[in-house]
Protein backbone atom coordinates (compact mmCIF):
# COMPACT_ATOMS: atom_id res chain seq x y z
CA UNK A 1 0.00 0.00 0.00
CA UNK A 2 1.06 3.53 -0.66
CA UNK A 3 0.00 6.47 1.80
CA UNK A 4 0.41 9.85 0.49
CA UNK A 5 0.20 12.79 3.26
CA UNK A 6 -0.36 15.39 1.27
CA UNK A 7 0.44 19.00 3.09
CA UNK A 8 -2.66 21.73 2.06
CA UNK A 9 -0.95 24.59 4.25
CA UNK A 10 -2.87 27.24 6.54
CA UNK A 11 -6.58 26.95 5.33
CA UNK A 12 -6.00 29.24 2.48
CA UNK A 13 -7.11 27.44 -0.89
CA UNK A 14 -4.40 29.52 -2.62
CA UNK A 15 -1.71 27.84 -0.56
CA UNK A 16 -2.06 24.58 -2.46
CA UNK A 17 0.85 23.75 -4.62
CA UNK A 18 0.77 22.17 -7.89
CA UNK A 19 2.65 19.06 -5.97
CA UNK A 20 -0.54 18.71 -3.69
CA UNK A 21 -3.33 19.20 -6.68
CA UNK A 22 -1.62 16.66 -8.70
CA UNK A 23 -1.52 14.51 -5.56
CA UNK A 24 -5.35 14.90 -4.86
CA UNK A 25 -6.12 14.16 -8.50
CA UNK A 26 -3.92 10.63 -8.93
CA UNK A 27 -4.68 9.27 -5.52
CA UNK A 28 -6.85 6.30 -5.72
CA UNK A 29 -9.13 6.70 -2.83
CA UNK A 30 -8.69 10.08 -0.06
CA UNK A 31 -9.63 9.40 3.36
CA UNK A 32 -11.74 12.57 4.94
CA UNK A 33 -12.02 12.41 8.63
CA UNK A 34 -16.16 12.97 9.44
CA UNK A 35 -15.65 14.68 13.48
CA UNK A 36 -12.94 15.59 14.90
CA UNK A 37 -12.44 19.43 14.22
CA UNK A 38 -13.55 21.48 16.93
CA UNK A 39 -13.01 24.48 14.01
CA UNK A 40 -15.88 24.69 12.65
CA UNK A 41 -14.99 26.71 9.99
CA UNK A 42 -12.44 24.60 8.55
CA UNK A 43 -14.76 21.17 8.88
CA UNK A 44 -15.89 22.05 5.41
CA UNK A 45 -12.67 23.00 3.97
CA UNK A 46 -11.06 19.62 3.06
CA UNK A 47 -14.23 19.06 1.03
CA UNK A 48 -14.26 21.88 -0.71
CA UNK A 49 -10.86 21.88 -1.57
CA UNK A 50 -11.46 18.20 -2.82
CA UNK A 51 -14.61 19.01 -5.03
CA UNK A 52 -12.19 22.08 -6.59
CA UNK A 53 -9.52 20.41 -6.83
CA UNK A 54 -10.17 17.01 -7.44
CA UNK A 55 -13.45 16.30 -8.23
CA UNK A 56 -13.32 12.77 -9.66
CA UNK A 57 -11.36 11.28 -6.51
CA UNK A 58 -13.00 8.96 -4.53
CA UNK A 59 -13.54 9.77 -1.06
CA UNK A 60 -14.13 7.69 2.16
CA UNK A 61 -14.93 9.43 5.19
CA UNK A 62 -14.25 7.94 8.19
CA UNK A 63 -15.86 9.04 12.50
CA UNK A 64 -12.29 10.02 14.21
CA UNK A 65 -12.71 8.43 17.14
CA UNK A 66 -12.51 10.35 20.15
CA UNK A 67 -10.11 10.83 23.01
CA UNK A 68 -10.54 8.53 25.90
CA UNK A 69 -10.68 10.94 28.86
CA UNK A 70 -10.38 8.31 31.27
CA UNK A 71 -7.15 7.91 30.50
CA UNK A 72 -4.84 9.88 33.18
CA UNK A 73 -1.73 9.69 31.82
CA UNK A 74 -1.37 12.34 28.16
CA UNK A 75 0.90 10.11 26.46
CA UNK A 76 -1.37 6.87 27.06
CA UNK A 77 -3.98 8.93 26.03
CA UNK A 78 -2.61 9.88 23.18
CA UNK A 79 -0.71 7.06 22.21
CA UNK A 80 -4.40 4.82 22.75
CA UNK A 81 -6.14 7.68 20.55
CA UNK A 82 -3.57 7.39 17.66
CA UNK A 83 -3.72 3.56 18.08
CA UNK A 84 -8.01 3.59 17.10
CA UNK A 85 -7.25 5.90 14.53
CA UNK A 86 -5.19 3.76 12.86
CA UNK A 87 -7.45 0.74 13.32
CA UNK A 88 -10.04 3.02 12.22
CA UNK A 89 -8.17 3.91 8.89
CA UNK A 90 -6.77 0.16 8.31
CA UNK A 91 -11.02 -0.90 8.48
CA UNK A 92 -11.96 1.61 5.73
CA UNK A 93 -9.19 1.04 3.81
CA UNK A 94 -10.10 -1.91 3.70
CA UNK A 95 -13.40 -1.63 2.25
CA UNK A 96 -11.94 -0.14 -0.70
CA UNK A 97 -9.95 -1.89 -3.48
CA UNK A 98 -7.27 1.02 -4.28
CA UNK A 99 -3.58 0.19 -2.88
CA UNK A 100 -3.21 4.16 -3.45
CA UNK A 101 -4.29 6.34 -0.38
CA UNK A 102 -3.98 9.81 0.50
CA UNK A 103 -4.85 11.87 3.50
CA UNK A 104 -5.22 15.63 3.61
CA UNK A 105 -3.37 17.48 6.43
CA UNK A 106 -3.18 21.15 7.49
CA UNK A 107 -0.36 22.93 7.21
CA UNK A 108 2.96 20.43 6.51
CA UNK A 109 2.51 16.95 7.99
CA UNK A 110 5.88 17.25 9.48
CA UNK A 111 5.01 20.46 12.08
CA UNK A 112 2.89 19.56 15.11
CA UNK A 113 0.97 16.93 13.47
CA UNK A 114 0.17 13.25 14.13
CA UNK A 115 -0.66 12.05 10.87
CA UNK A 116 3.02 10.60 10.06
CA UNK A 117 2.79 8.73 13.67
CA UNK A 118 -0.51 7.17 12.96
CA UNK A 119 0.47 5.89 9.81
CA UNK A 120 3.73 4.47 11.16
CA UNK A 121 1.61 1.83 13.23
CA UNK A 122 -0.26 0.57 10.10
CA UNK A 123 0.21 -2.91 9.60
CA UNK A 124 1.60 -3.70 7.35
CA UNK A 125 3.77 -0.72 7.30
CA UNK A 126 2.33 1.75 3.91
CA UNK A 127 4.75 2.84 1.64
CA UNK A 128 4.84 6.78 2.82
CA UNK A 129 5.20 9.84 0.49
CA UNK A 130 4.80 13.13 2.08
CA UNK A 131 4.21 16.62 0.04
CA UNK A 132 5.87 19.81 1.78
CA UNK A 133 3.08 22.78 2.27
CA UNK A 134 3.40 26.47 3.51
CA UNK A 135 2.64 26.20 7.25
CA UNK A 136 1.56 28.77 9.52
CA UNK A 137 4.71 29.87 10.61
CA UNK A 138 6.04 31.77 6.97
CA UNK A 139 2.00 32.28 6.67
CA UNK A 140 2.00 34.03 9.55
CA UNK A 141 5.83 36.11 9.12
CA UNK A 142 4.42 36.62 5.43
CA UNK A 143 1.36 38.77 7.10
CA UNK A 144 3.83 41.10 9.03
CA UNK A 145 6.29 41.25 6.16
CA UNK A 146 9.15 40.24 8.65
CA UNK A 147 12.00 37.89 8.39
CA UNK A 148 12.26 34.91 10.38
CA UNK A 149 15.64 35.29 11.58
CA UNK A 150 18.05 37.85 12.18
CA UNK A 151 21.39 37.76 9.58
CA UNK A 152 22.83 34.45 10.55
CA UNK A 153 20.96 34.00 14.10
CA UNK A 154 19.08 31.00 14.83
CA UNK A 155 15.48 31.04 16.41
CA UNK A 156 13.29 27.77 18.39
CA UNK A 157 9.83 26.82 17.05
CA UNK A 158 8.13 25.99 20.58
CA UNK A 159 4.91 25.43 22.22
CA UNK A 160 2.89 27.67 24.69
CA UNK A 161 3.11 25.05 27.40
CA UNK A 162 7.01 25.04 26.98
CA UNK A 163 7.06 29.03 27.08
CA UNK A 164 4.81 28.71 30.43
CA UNK A 165 7.20 26.00 32.07
CA UNK A 166 10.27 26.79 30.77
CA UNK A 167 10.44 30.57 29.71
CA UNK A 168 12.08 32.18 26.56
CA UNK A 169 14.21 29.49 24.93
CA UNK A 170 17.76 29.55 25.53
CA UNK A 171 20.31 30.54 23.23
CA UNK A 172 18.31 32.30 20.71
CA UNK A 173 16.40 36.06 20.40
CA UNK A 174 13.55 34.19 18.42
CA UNK A 175 11.26 32.17 19.06
CA UNK A 176 8.04 31.34 17.56
CA UNK A 177 5.33 29.85 19.36
CA UNK A 178 2.54 27.52 18.68
CA UNK A 179 -0.25 25.40 19.95
CA UNK A 180 -1.15 28.34 22.61
CA UNK A 181 -4.59 28.19 23.70
CA UNK A 182 -3.63 30.10 26.79
CA UNK A 183 -1.66 33.75 25.35
CA UNK A 184 1.34 32.06 27.31
CA UNK A 185 3.33 35.28 26.10
CA UNK A 186 1.49 37.05 29.09
CA UNK A 187 4.12 34.94 32.04
CA UNK A 188 7.50 36.27 30.45
CA UNK A 189 8.89 39.38 32.02
CA UNK A 190 8.33 41.60 28.30
CA UNK A 191 10.93 44.58 28.99
CA UNK A 192 13.05 43.51 25.68
CA UNK A 193 10.66 41.83 23.27
CA UNK A 194 8.72 42.36 20.52
CA UNK A 195 5.48 40.38 19.48
CA UNK A 196 4.21 39.71 16.17
CA UNK A 197 0.83 37.48 16.90
CA UNK A 198 -1.33 36.12 14.14
CA UNK A 199 -4.76 34.62 13.82
CA UNK A 200 -5.92 32.60 11.30
CA UNK A 201 -2.93 33.15 9.68
CA UNK A 202 -3.63 32.97 5.83
CA UNK A 203 -6.97 32.76 5.92
CA UNK A 204 -10.05 35.27 5.09
CA UNK A 205 -10.50 36.03 8.81
CA UNK A 206 -6.33 36.80 9.65
CA UNK A 207 -5.84 39.19 11.74
CA UNK A 208 -2.24 40.69 13.62
CA UNK A 209 -1.03 42.74 15.75
CA UNK A 210 2.51 43.58 16.43
CA UNK A 211 4.76 45.34 18.91
CA UNK A 212 6.43 45.93 22.22
CA UNK A 213 5.88 43.27 24.20
CA UNK A 214 3.88 45.25 27.55
CA UNK A 215 1.75 47.50 25.15
CA UNK A 216 0.70 45.07 23.12
CA UNK A 217 -0.28 41.76 25.06
CA UNK A 218 -3.80 43.19 26.12
CA UNK A 219 -4.21 44.44 22.63
CA UNK A 220 -3.92 40.60 21.99
CA UNK A 221 -6.01 39.50 24.77
CA UNK A 222 -8.47 41.39 23.49
CA UNK A 223 -8.39 41.23 20.00
CA UNK A 224 -8.20 37.07 20.73
CA UNK A 225 -11.06 36.88 23.04
CA UNK A 226 -13.40 39.17 20.36
CA UNK A 227 -12.43 36.88 16.89
CA UNK A 228 -13.21 33.71 19.31
CA UNK A 229 -16.23 35.10 20.29
CA UNK A 230 -17.46 36.27 16.67
CA UNK A 231 -15.81 33.17 15.05
CA UNK A 232 -16.51 29.74 17.34
CA UNK A 233 -12.64 29.03 16.94
CA UNK A 234 -9.46 30.73 16.93
CA UNK A 235 -5.58 29.17 16.11
CA UNK A 236 -3.09 31.87 16.46
CA UNK A 237 0.78 31.56 16.14
CA UNK A 238 3.24 34.52 17.07
CA UNK A 239 6.76 35.36 16.72
CA UNK A 240 8.91 36.89 20.26
CA UNK A 241 11.86 39.09 19.45
CA UNK A 242 14.29 39.57 21.92
CA UNK A 243 15.85 43.15 20.93
CA UNK B 1 4.13 51.51 -4.85
CA UNK B 2 3.80 48.21 -4.21
CA UNK B 3 6.39 45.64 -3.86
CA UNK B 4 5.79 41.83 -3.60
CA UNK B 5 8.04 39.03 -2.75
CA UNK B 6 7.37 36.11 -4.07
CA UNK B 7 8.04 32.70 -2.05
CA UNK B 8 8.58 29.95 -5.05
CA UNK B 9 9.91 27.33 -2.86
CA UNK B 10 12.93 25.22 -2.80
CA UNK B 11 13.00 25.18 -6.97
CA UNK B 12 10.74 22.20 -7.93
CA UNK B 13 8.03 24.38 -9.90
CA UNK B 14 5.58 21.89 -8.74
CA UNK B 15 5.93 23.75 -5.21
CA UNK B 16 4.65 26.29 -6.13
CA UNK B 17 1.48 27.78 -4.71
CA UNK B 18 -1.66 29.07 -6.17
CA UNK B 19 -1.25 32.56 -4.61
CA UNK B 20 2.19 32.41 -5.89
CA UNK B 21 0.93 32.00 -9.70
CA UNK B 22 -1.34 34.88 -9.17
CA UNK B 23 0.85 37.01 -8.22
CA UNK B 24 3.23 36.59 -10.99
CA UNK B 25 0.52 36.93 -13.68
CA UNK B 26 -1.08 40.08 -11.78
CA UNK B 27 2.47 41.56 -11.37
CA UNK B 28 2.93 44.78 -13.35
CA UNK B 29 6.44 44.02 -13.88
CA UNK B 30 8.74 41.22 -12.40
CA UNK B 31 12.77 42.32 -11.18
CA UNK B 32 14.99 39.59 -12.19
CA UNK B 33 18.60 39.28 -10.84
CA UNK B 34 20.78 38.40 -14.32
CA UNK B 35 23.82 37.42 -12.43
CA UNK B 36 24.66 36.64 -8.56
CA UNK B 37 23.62 32.88 -8.55
CA UNK B 38 26.71 30.72 -8.10
CA UNK B 39 24.57 28.08 -8.82
CA UNK B 40 24.31 26.94 -12.66
CA UNK B 41 21.38 24.84 -12.48
CA UNK B 42 19.09 27.16 -10.80
CA UNK B 43 20.30 30.48 -13.10
CA UNK B 44 17.23 30.10 -15.79
CA UNK B 45 15.05 28.42 -13.54
CA UNK B 46 13.48 31.82 -12.52
CA UNK B 47 12.64 32.56 -16.50
CA UNK B 48 11.37 29.17 -16.94
CA UNK B 49 8.80 29.16 -14.05
CA UNK B 50 8.03 32.81 -15.56
CA UNK B 51 7.73 32.10 -19.02
CA UNK B 52 5.50 29.00 -17.73
CA UNK B 53 2.70 30.54 -15.66
CA UNK B 54 3.67 34.12 -16.62
CA UNK B 55 4.24 34.61 -20.00
CA UNK B 56 2.72 38.21 -20.31
CA UNK B 57 3.73 39.81 -17.17
CA UNK B 58 6.59 42.49 -18.02
CA UNK B 59 10.24 41.14 -16.93
CA UNK B 60 13.50 43.53 -15.97
CA UNK B 61 16.33 42.23 -15.92
CA UNK B 62 19.38 43.60 -13.73
CA UNK B 63 22.83 42.99 -13.15
CA UNK B 64 23.60 42.01 -9.35
CA UNK B 65 26.02 43.69 -7.57
CA UNK B 66 29.18 41.94 -6.37
CA UNK B 67 30.52 41.95 -2.46
CA UNK B 68 33.52 43.93 -2.11
CA UNK B 69 35.55 41.68 -0.82
CA UNK B 70 38.02 44.83 0.34
CA UNK B 71 35.34 45.46 3.46
CA UNK B 72 37.15 43.33 6.07
CA UNK B 73 33.88 43.43 8.27
CA UNK B 74 31.44 41.20 7.27
CA UNK B 75 28.32 43.31 8.57
CA UNK B 76 29.69 46.26 6.75
CA UNK B 77 30.25 44.35 3.67
CA UNK B 78 26.76 42.71 3.46
CA UNK B 79 24.97 46.11 4.19
CA UNK B 80 27.15 48.00 1.37
CA UNK B 81 26.07 45.04 -0.69
CA UNK B 82 22.39 45.63 0.36
CA UNK B 83 22.87 49.49 -0.20
CA UNK B 84 24.35 48.41 -3.63
CA UNK B 85 21.02 45.91 -4.27
CA UNK B 86 18.67 48.52 -3.54
CA UNK B 87 20.08 51.37 -5.94
CA UNK B 88 19.93 49.24 -8.49
CA UNK B 89 16.52 48.15 -8.03
CA UNK B 90 15.53 51.70 -7.61
CA UNK B 91 17.54 52.15 -11.17
CA UNK B 92 15.66 49.56 -12.51
CA UNK B 93 11.94 50.20 -11.21
CA UNK B 94 12.43 53.77 -12.43
CA UNK B 95 13.13 53.02 -16.33
CA UNK B 96 9.35 51.28 -15.95
CA UNK B 97 5.97 53.54 -15.38
CA UNK B 98 4.67 50.69 -12.99
CA UNK B 99 3.70 50.78 -9.52
CA UNK B 100 3.28 47.22 -9.26
CA UNK B 101 6.84 45.22 -8.87
CA UNK B 102 7.39 41.73 -7.88
CA UNK B 103 10.15 40.11 -7.08
CA UNK B 104 10.63 36.06 -7.09
CA UNK B 105 12.51 34.88 -3.93
CA UNK B 106 13.87 31.14 -3.61
CA UNK B 107 11.95 29.20 -0.53
CA UNK B 108 10.43 31.67 1.60
CA UNK B 109 10.62 35.56 1.77
CA UNK B 110 11.17 34.78 5.95
CA UNK B 111 14.21 32.14 6.12
CA UNK B 112 17.40 33.47 5.74
CA UNK B 113 17.12 35.35 2.26
CA UNK B 114 18.10 39.40 2.51
CA UNK B 115 14.98 40.45 0.16
CA UNK B 116 13.12 42.40 3.25
CA UNK B 117 16.33 43.85 4.32
CA UNK B 118 17.07 45.45 1.15
CA UNK B 119 13.56 46.20 0.18
CA UNK B 120 13.56 48.05 3.83
CA UNK B 121 16.31 50.39 1.84
CA UNK B 122 13.76 51.99 -0.73
CA UNK B 123 13.13 55.19 -0.29
CA UNK B 124 10.06 56.25 -0.46
CA UNK B 125 9.28 53.05 1.45
CA UNK B 126 7.20 50.85 -0.64
CA UNK B 127 4.56 48.78 0.50
CA UNK B 128 4.92 45.45 0.61
CA UNK B 129 3.70 42.09 0.21
CA UNK B 130 4.98 38.78 1.03
CA UNK B 131 3.89 35.22 -0.50
CA UNK B 132 4.54 32.30 1.54
CA UNK B 133 6.04 29.10 0.26
CA UNK B 134 7.56 25.99 1.05
CA UNK B 135 10.96 26.03 2.43
CA UNK B 136 13.56 23.58 2.27
CA UNK B 137 13.27 22.38 5.97
CA UNK B 138 9.67 20.61 4.94
CA UNK B 139 11.01 19.73 1.51
CA UNK B 140 13.65 17.84 3.47
CA UNK B 141 11.52 15.96 6.50
CA UNK B 142 9.34 15.61 3.13
CA UNK B 143 11.83 13.56 1.67
CA UNK B 144 12.80 11.60 4.87
CA UNK B 145 8.84 11.38 5.60
CA UNK B 146 9.91 12.73 9.07
CA UNK B 147 8.30 14.96 11.50
CA UNK B 148 10.13 18.11 12.81
CA UNK B 149 9.45 17.86 16.33
CA UNK B 150 8.74 15.51 19.08
CA UNK B 151 5.52 15.35 20.12
CA UNK B 152 5.28 18.55 21.87
CA UNK B 153 8.66 19.35 21.63
CA UNK B 154 10.58 22.66 20.55
CA UNK B 155 13.24 22.39 18.33
CA UNK B 156 15.53 25.05 16.58
CA UNK B 157 16.40 26.18 12.96
CA UNK B 158 19.98 27.29 13.27
CA UNK B 159 23.48 27.84 10.54
CA UNK B 160 26.69 25.32 10.17
CA UNK B 161 28.45 28.59 11.73
CA UNK B 162 26.45 28.64 14.90
CA UNK B 163 26.91 24.68 15.08
CA UNK B 164 30.48 24.84 14.61
CA UNK B 165 30.86 27.58 17.50
CA UNK B 166 28.29 26.47 19.64
CA UNK B 167 27.75 22.99 19.22
CA UNK B 168 24.48 21.52 19.60
CA UNK B 169 21.72 24.13 20.14
CA UNK B 170 20.66 24.65 23.86
CA UNK B 171 17.34 23.39 25.13
CA UNK B 172 16.19 21.10 22.82
CA UNK B 173 16.36 17.85 20.87
CA UNK B 174 16.30 18.69 17.20
CA UNK B 175 18.12 20.52 14.92
CA UNK B 176 17.93 21.75 11.87
CA UNK B 177 21.14 23.14 10.10
CA UNK B 178 21.11 25.47 6.92
CA UNK B 179 23.45 27.14 5.19
CA UNK B 180 26.65 25.05 5.95
CA UNK B 181 29.28 24.58 3.50
CA UNK B 182 31.60 22.99 5.53
CA UNK B 183 29.52 19.91 7.01
CA UNK B 184 29.76 21.63 10.71
CA UNK B 185 27.98 18.00 12.05
CA UNK B 186 31.49 16.49 11.60
CA UNK B 187 32.56 19.07 14.46
CA UNK B 188 29.49 17.46 17.32
CA UNK B 189 30.54 14.56 19.42
CA UNK B 190 27.94 12.05 17.37
CA UNK B 191 27.04 9.51 20.39
CA UNK B 192 23.62 9.65 20.16
CA UNK B 193 22.77 11.92 17.43
CA UNK B 194 20.58 10.51 14.69
CA UNK B 195 21.18 12.92 11.18
CA UNK B 196 18.57 13.03 8.32
CA UNK B 197 20.74 14.67 5.23
CA UNK B 198 18.73 16.10 2.02
CA UNK B 199 20.41 17.74 -0.75
CA UNK B 200 18.95 19.50 -3.49
CA UNK B 201 15.71 19.43 -1.23
CA UNK B 202 12.25 19.33 -3.55
CA UNK B 203 14.48 19.42 -7.02
CA UNK B 204 15.61 16.97 -9.56
CA UNK B 205 18.33 15.76 -8.28
CA UNK B 206 17.51 15.00 -4.58
CA UNK B 207 19.39 13.05 -2.42
CA UNK B 208 18.71 12.01 0.57
CA UNK B 209 20.86 9.51 3.65
CA UNK B 210 20.14 8.88 7.10
CA UNK B 211 21.17 7.19 10.51
CA UNK B 212 23.68 7.29 13.12
CA UNK B 213 25.80 10.45 13.10
CA UNK B 214 28.86 8.35 14.06
CA UNK B 215 27.81 5.87 10.71
CA UNK B 216 26.48 8.27 8.55
CA UNK B 217 28.66 11.00 8.04
CA UNK B 218 31.55 9.47 6.30
CA UNK B 219 28.45 8.69 3.97
CA UNK B 220 27.29 11.87 3.41
CA UNK B 221 30.73 13.67 3.07
CA UNK B 222 31.78 11.28 -0.16
CA UNK B 223 28.16 11.99 -1.41
CA UNK B 224 28.02 15.03 -0.77
CA UNK B 225 31.40 15.86 -2.50
CA UNK B 226 30.12 13.53 -5.87
CA UNK B 227 27.12 15.64 -5.90
CA UNK B 228 28.88 18.77 -5.94
CA UNK B 229 31.56 17.44 -8.58
CA UNK B 230 28.71 15.92 -10.90
CA UNK B 231 26.34 19.45 -11.17
CA UNK B 232 28.97 21.99 -10.25
CA UNK B 233 27.18 23.26 -7.08
CA UNK B 234 25.00 21.81 -3.84
CA UNK B 235 22.61 23.10 -1.45
CA UNK B 236 21.62 21.07 1.23
CA UNK B 237 20.44 20.97 4.68
CA UNK B 238 19.66 18.02 7.50
CA UNK B 239 17.75 17.28 10.65
CA UNK B 240 19.78 16.10 13.95
CA UNK B 241 17.94 14.36 16.41
CA UNK B 242 19.44 13.51 19.85
CA UNK B 243 17.70 10.21 21.45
Amino acid sequence: MHLTLIGIGTGNPDHLTRQAMRAMQSAGLILLPRKGESKADLADLRRAILADVAPKTPIAEFDLPVRDEGIADYTTRVNAWHDAIAKVWAQTIAQHSTDDIALLVWGDPALYDSTLRIAARLNPAPEISVIPAVTSITAMTAAHAIALNDIGAPFTVTTGRQLREGGFPAGVNTAVVMLDGETSFTTLPPEGITIYWTAYAGMENEISLSGPLADTAPKIIAARAAARAAHGWIMDIYLLRRV
